[in-house]
């Protein structure tokens, strides 16, 4: 019989497996393409400096929790990339199935507040969980941006594209989407996005 | 002049440079050397899965605000190993010196906020810095005991060191401490740890 501190230690040391996940985008500097840890942690931060800028009161801490454990499914399920069509249509279930046995490694009522945390995330009804989601698309933006638009032009990724993506990011903070706009007429101004 | 928004992405974008210092202890695999974000992003998880063995009540988030931005001043002043006498004598020195310039790039007030976050995690003395510093010696030897002790063998650590290093772990957390001597105990015997 494992302690709830043994099975707490099992999980964290599970979720190292994190780093090891490579996303499309490339690190600011376009020097490589960036894992799910560093990722988790930016929007962190990024949840830490802007959270003013959400539409509503929120819960900040609710907010950051979320954002650290939101991608932790892809450590079995890998992950899918956003301009994926073909992956996303199993993407749901494959995550849920992630979810299922990694959230369960932590004792029993932690488990379930975890399981919590990642549903209402991908749910985006509740303040939070809005402006969690509106971060984890404008971060990827930023580094594309800031990369040249490296991995935009490996994959030839369009305005209308990155428009679609971040469509959703006024519900959670109007003034990150006009600042994002404008970003997005200065990338297709400089011919990083076509 | 910049907008308050300008500023905070400009400071989110400087602390991408973070994902480049290279710390000395190796992920759990031992694939390779594990960089500052990843170890911060796993710090804040290790402060949301473990909260409730702290041993006073404590303020998750600001725990987790501290955890999230101890070591950006790394990105000027470098990684310190903990086991190097001689990188500690004007360690202090060169991490105010990159407090000074890192978080001066938000706006006056988050500016302020933020080294205050930074200088409470330095100083140990609140409940929510006594566990962060517990979670930040704990999170390298549980990755240590994972890799077999990979970075403690390549630097010829000895348990002594290894205890000395965690001695102020139950200041924050008694559980832990206990936890952590017993595991000391056992990479010892099985020569992980000399």
């Amino acid at each position: 019989m494992m302690t709830d501190l043994e099975k707490q230690i099992q999980f964290i040391m599970e979720l190292d497996k994190i780093k090891h996940i490579i996303r499309r985008n490339y690190l600011a500097d376009g020097s490589r393409r960036e894992n799910d840890a560093e990722h988790s942690w930016h929007l962190a931060v990024m949840a830490m400096v802007l959270a003013e800028h959400a539409n509503q009161k929120m819960d900040v801490l609710r907010t950051i929790k979320m954002l650290l454990i939101h991608d932790v499914v892809e450590i079995d399920a890998g992950d899918t990339y956003a301009y994926d069509a073909n992956g996303h249509k199993d993407k749901r279930e494959r995550e849920v199935k992630a979810a299922e046995r990694i959230f369960c490694l932590l004792p029993g009522e932690q488990a379930i507040e975890f399981r919590k945390l990642w549903d209402e995330f991908e749910e985006m009804e509740t303040a939070e969980a809005k402006f969690a989601n509106a971060l984890d698309k404008i971060h990827p933006f930023l580094l594309n941006a800031a990369s040249n638009g490296r991995s935009w032009k490996e994959h030839g990724i369009k305005k209308s594209q990155v428009i679609k993506i971040n469509e959703r990011t006024h519900e959670g903070s109007e003034a990150l989407w006009q600042y994002i706009k404008e970003q997005i007429d200065l990338q297709t101004a400089n011919g990083n996005l076509q």
